[in-house]
């Protein structure tokens, strides 16, 4: 494939170089830079739009900010791909969240311009509020930029580092982002007030920053400057905003996409700002490429693609995807009981939910980035008679868990929990991972907790926590596609705390915890080949447990293995504890919980990263040779040391 | 004791008697109560400075909105009292936050009346939002009225609610009760902005409201009265406020001990609003009563005490707090190592970081209630190389746990979280229960946890915690005073995953995990009159185990019991998941792992709640004989059947 003409760009080798070029030059540079990052992730594929959205932001603030001693931090980090080709990584640009390459995001061992990784929004102020506090301690570092969208900034935790840093009245600059886009269009009082912001005459209220700044500009000035000058100095319109009533300087709104704006209100904040700023940049998504900007996520997340058409490469046709099974039976459900509604954070598509929005509009709910609110809310829906079915990623939920234990389990509401990305997903690494939801709902009392084995069980398990009314219920599956096994026409809804025998043996009990069913199988077959007698169950429920089959398993087999796409502490631990009450350890059981590793694990593909897991059908045969001391048959894994 | 004559209030068996009354008999059921209130928690202790503060306020709901239908929804819950004797739960009000008695919080199971339980902070506007979806969507259920206060309404959560139910559009109404307190003095600028606008002449926005606001008044009209038409239909002026830019009504403030303001303001609002509505009430915590109005937390939370004086009992002098010995253990260290610095989220005495603050002023942060941003927070300034302190209570832990996960565990930062409240905490019951922590904390890769057995320990692992800089570190420790031990006069730093032997013994071993310690001792005792050779450990850390500790004691010993305040899925499993994996369950081993049993423990004595969760002495004793399986020797428990 050709790659773009970048002369500019190529004499970028950091930072400091920006900091060496004219205004003019830089922008050069910034066209460059937008032609690399598409020409990047049109091999790769990769969260596109944000970082089209911000080239000339990415050049403006490393050409005006001394990064790496100043600490940029970037919101999310799905928009840093225009910082990490700046920084140092271009080399390495096109293995973007594959095995060993370039993380998605930013990332703190990868480099010193990252000095605080993301991936879960929001985090940022908090973060650069921390590094002020530092500095002003006599640590090296210099000032801290946050930059965040404004999907971002209307989570909670944005909140309350606003109001903190307001507080503070610490040196500390955020740049909010503002694309009117998060992944989906945004939704939520505050993404109105934006555009309320954005439609007004431009307002200015950095007070410190106007004094001297007439000094700064180029002469002689291009419409871009003018305008900026215009809002830095321009007279003080109508009342505060809401960044200024939490205690900012705010200036803004500018245009993120020119340079003669952002360079001089950059320098001038710099230059004047005393205790924190907010500078509301206006941006798009997508910018500089059609097929970007044309699009209805303005390209947030994009396989591979042709840098000149844009077209997409299409994946394989196959099985479903977990997430759209889900969609299809919620709605199915939603069709059958009208008290059914759905809530999500800002991930309508992502979770499936859009697929009931279509037929039940006014059934679904989408909030916004706040899980906390999200979790409670369908608490007060399901105390009002509603059955709500909160759909929200396993490592997302982790920003609800107070309210999964306060409002849901305490009061025994049947909220139901829609997990999705349980388990590792690839590409989006460690970050991503739905590692750990097991192990924090499992314990928590009165709760149900499901784990789909393949998509038609799902199909069930969703019938079965709508026909649930008891307390809350939790199913989890994972990212990406199906078995292909048939779907059933309507979900059956299971009995509560009931596993099933797949595969009947007698020398070992392989009991599997939902979406390793398969590689669970094929290391039975492995076994089998070894003349091991296997028997296979699916245990469905990891609370509660079916004791009845577990106290099978153990009295009837040699060994019993759990396998579950999860952490410790969750199915196996709940198991290993529900043996020793009882005592069924007392005379020995031959018994491995395998589980995730106890360290993360590295973005490549779900296959790569349960190898790098030790989760294969070869490792968990091996535990099992191991585990019943024939280890003369122990394989030599393949690509493993 | 003497008993307050109570007239009005006696006519009140519920809030349909209050809808019965004319204004100014309203007014005397109020005075009535306060006195109600001041009694009764002179016996019982408990939440009274919050409780007086919403006297007027709560017969005003109950007068105008049609309860409980119409669904009240108090935050966090602790101002409840008043609430409590209103809606027929008079003849148990002296049972407060007793074993058996009334929660100190709203709780759904007590009454029809309390449709939302809560105990945690910033929750009840969410589930409000609930309520109104649940009636809009034709559930039996009327107006939903959440009632905040100005320091919850800090928190992320309650902002991440107000922008998505200003989105909604929904009727819905938001009373802030606004007492320039939270527990302590609320921090922040939302803190700041509200004083201003308290400081303003009033405002009034309620365009719906005003209209016909006139004919709901009485007249001959009070002073009250017209200020209340003042604020209603008075001219706008200036720009919106804050809460009207989140697309909210606003009306206020107004005199939040004045019914003659709150009355017609309430009806207006009623009658007319259209959507969400938020009136800015004014109130002050310990009204009417000069003890608590007089003192610094304004009588936030007392013991028993003489309703004339205001004097509270003071308990037996006893061994200090782990939370006293907490806060002298870090400032010593921070005395030691200037790069230690302190977070806590609005609890600065509850948590003890006050006691630093008195020192070192500069280096405590109070970021308001605000868990999510605080641990963020405190791993910015661990990336910029400080050594925070992050002290928040197991059960507020909860609410950073994805900050937890994502922000601190992921890139391995040296954040140091003091986990005070851990185990059973008895009055404040299940809501404040530290038991879910080791859970949710063991199993992040990376994070090494530790649990106190006395407070001596406790200033060990500060040090230890001060010394660390590896990557994230968590100790717990209960509530109340410790055991009395000495303590040393600096802390040493102990070995990472290494425990201790107390007791050396053949036939059992007890693996203590924290502060049940005296009581494994006593066990042990109970166990030794039965002619058992007893081994007593204490693990002090969770993660990483003490292997070598743990093999020997399952190797020497016919039998292995583990014991923790906290929930299945901690330390007991931990060591559960550490001998499967090395087969030290293959050739039998008889170990129990006893944990809070699968059920939320109600308030009461912690050492009665213990005793209901089934970890007394006792029940320790039991559980080994059962195990050894001498069950001729199990006693029948004291007050157990």
């Amino acid at each position: 494939m050709t790659r773009p003409e970048t002369p500019h760009l190529d004499r970028v080798a950091g930072p400091a170089d920006l900091r060496r070029m004219d205004d003019r030059t830089l922008a050069h540079v910034a066209d460059d830079l937008r032609a690399e990052v598409i020409s990047a992730v049109s091999e790769t594929g990769g969260h596109l739009g944000s970082s089209l959205g911000v080239v000339e932001l990415s050049v403006a603030i490393h050409a005006v900010f001394n990064t790496p001693v100043d600490k940029l931090i970037w919101d999310v980090g799905h928009q840093c791909y225009p910082h990490k080709i700046l920084t140092g990584r271009r080399d390495r640009i096109r293995t973007l969240r594959q095995k060993d390459g370039l993380s998605g995001f930013t990332k703190r061992s990868e480099s010193q311009f990252d000095p605080f990784g993301a991936a879960h929004s929001s985090t940022s102020i908090s973060a650069a509020l921390g590094f002020t506090v530092g500095r002003d301690m006599g640590r090296p570092t210099g000032d801290a930029i946050a930059v965040i969208g404004d999907g971002s900034i209307s989570a909670g935790m944005a909140y309350e580092a606003l109001n903190n840093a307001g507080h503070e009245g610490r040196r500390l600059f955020v740049i909010l982002n503002d694309n009117e886009m998060s992944i989906a269009p945004p939704v939520g009082a505050m993404s109105s007030y934006l555009s309320r912001l954005y439609a007004n005459e431009p307002l200015a209220r950095m007070k410190s920053l106007a004094e001297g700044f007439e000094a700064s500009l180029p002469y002689p000035m291009r419409e871009g400057a003018k305008r900026a000058r215009q809002l830095v100095t321009g007279a003080m319109q109508g009342s505060g905003t809401l960044f200024e009533e939490l205690g900012f300087d705010y200036v803004g709104p500018i245009d993120g996409h020119d340079l003669d704006q952002l360079l001089p209100v950059l320098r001038a904040a710099r230059a004047r700002a005393t205790g924190p700023v907010l500078i509301h940049v206006c941006t798009v998504k997508g910018k500089g490429f059609a097929a970007a900007e044309g699009s209805a996520d303005r390209g947030h997340g994009v396989s591979k693609f042709d840098p000149v058409t844009g077209q997409q490469a299409k994946s394989k046709p196959n099985a479903p995807s977990y997430t759209s099974v889900f969609g299809e039976a919620l709605t199915a459900e939603a069709a059958r009981d009208s008290d059914i509604v759905a809530v999500t954070a800002a991930m309508p598509s992502g979770t499936g939910v859009n697929i009931m929005a279509k037929r039940f509009p006014a059934r679904v709910f989408d909030v916004g980035i706040a899980e906390q609110h999200g979790v409670t809310f369908s608490a007060g829906m399901a105390a009002s008679g509603l059955k709500p079915f909160c759909a929200i990623y396993s490592t997302f939920l982790q920003r609800g868990y107070d309210q999964v234990v306060h409002d849901v389990a305490l009061q025994g509401l049947p909220v139901r929990f829609a997990i999705d990305r349980a388990g590792l997903v690839g590409a989006d690494g460690a970050t991503h991972a739905g590692a750990f939801d097991v192990a924090y709902l499992a314990n928590l009392p009165g709760f149900t907790v499901m784990a789909a084995a393949d998509e038609a069980e799902l199909v069930h398990m969703v019938a079965t926590a709508a026909a649930h009314d008891a307390g809350p219920i939790a199913f989890r599956y994972p990212r990406g596609s199906g078995t292909g096994v048939a779907l059933p026409e309507r979900g059956t809804v299971l009995e509560i705390g009931k596993g099933r025998v797949l595969r009947e043996g007698s020398d070992v009990a392989l009991l599997s915890f939902g979406a390793h069913l398969p590689e669970v199988n094929a290391a039975a077959d492995l076994l089998e080949g070894d003349s091991l007698s296997v028997t296979v169950a699916d245990a469905r429920f990891a609370k509660p447990l079916d004791m009845d089959l577990i106290r099978r398993l153990s009295r009837n087999h040699k060994a019993l293995i759990t396998v579950e796409q999860g952490a410790q502490g969750g199915f196996g631990a709940m198991v290993l504890h529900a043996l020793a009450a009882e005592g069924l350890l007392d005379r020995g059981l031959c018994i491995r919980t395998l589980t995730l590793p106890d360290r993360f694990i590295e973005q490549a593909s779900p296959d790569e990263m349960y190898a790098d897991a030790g989760l294969t059908r070869f490792d968990i045969a091996d535990h099992v040779r191991r585990a019943m001391r024939i280890p003369g048959k122990i394989v030599s894994l393949p690509g493993r040391a």
